[in-house]
């Protein structure tokens, strides 16, 4: 079934990731080519977790140049379940096995493109959250003008307190830093005008909470600045996280579209366009809200990235490059550490 | 000052429209430039309202070929004051002096770009809420792969209740009738996933409620669906729609800006671009969350057109044909009537 999983774990690098290969709607043939592409380009180790027969075939076709495990893991949750239910009755679910990897030391991350809500299950009850988090975020990397933003919450928590919110800023300060690469992370709130007075009882409030703390607070931020680039971490409660990222995909969506259908279908455009096509990729992947590939899942005992429900071949790649960056970064014990800090600051108070 | 104002107001048609030539950021200019022109398009009256020495200035510049009658207000609500004291303390500004046009029946329909705020506040207060709604709305017109669908609130409600959702629901669903001409417009409730039970507290609520009413509900929707045009309705609270509405402007915004920079810039593409511009401007119009001109703001006892702070004159003529057609289709007193019914019922039960 499985062969060297013990040596995976072994004291030296490199990393090992245990990505899901059943989940996504372009599972498993996408998942398992995006995750051999990822050990080439990565140089990581990889176990592919789901139906061992299935996933075989695949890698018979495929033949790729790397070192492959395979962890079978006969059971799926679907996306229709109720995730706390089913990982308790799917304990030989390929998601299930893949956080007991990540939880028994055996691989160093995650990445799924399965259901949310079972990532986001897997993570709490496996993984179990870090101390000082009351609930974990799911950070979502958003393009800018000038290059990218982590906004979170987008869809873990749908209804959020005031500490909620400061701690996903103190999390996605800590996110964009490590792995983003920004020196001083400019946290805004996301809202409905620049204000302080301006929004619902929970932004205002978590407005003054947010100008109290030793982040980087930069005020109210709306959807306009924040595509210009005008901050690096963006907070908010899940259901408005979620409603902003889905708009933004939307609209994305329709553009490129309208663009196809307005320009393409027609005979003396396209033969343009195909000219233009270096410049037409770059715009393309500048504008694409997947380029980043997944949302690192914070507040969590490990690293887990959720990949897109649609995710082909590249996304998976790009998300295990941001699991392997955040592994190196050390971006879990400096989360760890902060709130530690910010414990003993309360406790002195 | 004023001339011909009573016969304006005179039982026959054309309609009088009363435009705030002081509100927005290309004031007056760009809002006399737009309103000339939608008299001399749309064949209705105009009263341009404000400091008139002002307006005269720029009227002889421009020779419009239209009859025009000013209405001398030379006070000015500043984007920053506090509406509601500000309209009290200056009756003489231009905004309380359209909206006092209106009430006194001397213009069918106002428009301002001006402060949001202010609008919202002489709506409520000098033009008075329609019998039965607890809270006005302002009912944002997004564009869609196949048209637009009205989206209410995007922000005059903050917190909102089930009922106001309802009532929001209702108002938009005859809006889209008379003004869309959508047959039986699909209403959409804007959230986190398709089935009943996703969501925050307010929607999940507010899901029943559609539900049971007569409306022609068809569940919850998000982002994607939306702009691909899932909805004719789209109702959600204030915070969350003006949330959404900014998103959307500012993803259209990077898009095009990246666009510009990648294509535009880069000499080759820029002579394709150009031997594309009869598609590009098609494209423009069709992803331009401004093309519509402005926002209806439903519950009021009259009709108010908000169009966005930098309307140029183009926004300016298109929102006065929405104010006209709102107008012509008698969309106000449907409005009350189907609230009326609804008492009926409630009364009835």
């Amino acid at each position: 079934m499985m062969a060297d999983i013990n040596s995976a774990s072994g004291a030296a690098t490199p990393i090992t990731l245990a990505v899901d290969a059943m989940g996504g709607d372009h599972a498993p043939k996408e998942i398992i080519k995006g995750a051999c592409e990822g050990v080439k380009r990565l140089g990581c180790r990889l176990i592919l977790v789901g139906d061992e027969p299935h996933i075989q075939r695949y890698l018979s076709r495929l033949k790729p140049s790397v070192d492959v495990t395979v962890l079978h893991a006969p059971e799926f949750i679907d996306m229709g379940e109720n995730p706390a239910n089913a990982i308790r009755r799917k304990p030989n679910s390929s998601i299930v096995r893949c956080a007991r990897l990540v939880s028994e030391g055996k691989a160093q991350a995650m990445v799924s493109a399965g259901s949310t809500g079972a990532s986001m299950a897997v993570a709490t009850l496996i993984l179990k959250r870090v101390p000082g988090i009351d609930r974990p975020a799911i950070a979502s990397i958003f393009p800018t003008m000038k290059g990218q933003a982590v906004v979170l919450d987008v869809g873990a928590n749908v209804d959020c307190s005031v500490e909620n919110l400061v701690q996903f800023a103190s999390m996605g300060s800590i996110y964009s830093r490590d792995v983003m690469g920004v020196r001083d992370p400019r946290v805004g709130l996301l809202s409905i005008g620049e204000e302080p007075t301006k929004g619902n009882e929970l932004t205002k409030a978590a407005y003054k909470a947010l100008a109290q703390s030793d982040l980087n607070f930069i005020g109210n931020i709306e959807g306009g600045p924040l595509f210009e680039g005008g901050a690096d971490v963006v907070v908010c409660d899940g259901f408005v996280g979620n409603v902003a990222l889905k708009v933004a995909e939307g609209v994305a969506k329709m553009a490129k579209t309208l663009a196809i259908e307005r320009l393409w279908h027609h005979p003396i455009y396209k033969l343009l366009l195909i000219a233009m096509s270096p410049g037409l990729r770059q715009l393309d992947k500048d504008l694409d809200c997947e380029e980043a590939g997944g949302a690192p899942l914070l507040g969590v005992n490990g690293i887990v990235v959720i990949s897109h429900g649609n995710s082909k071949a590249k996304s998976i790649t790009n998300a295990m490059r941001l699991a392997i960056r955040a592994h190196e970064k050390n971006t879990l014990s400096h989360i760890k550490k902060s709130l530690k800090a910010q414990v003993r600051e309360i406790v002195s108070v």
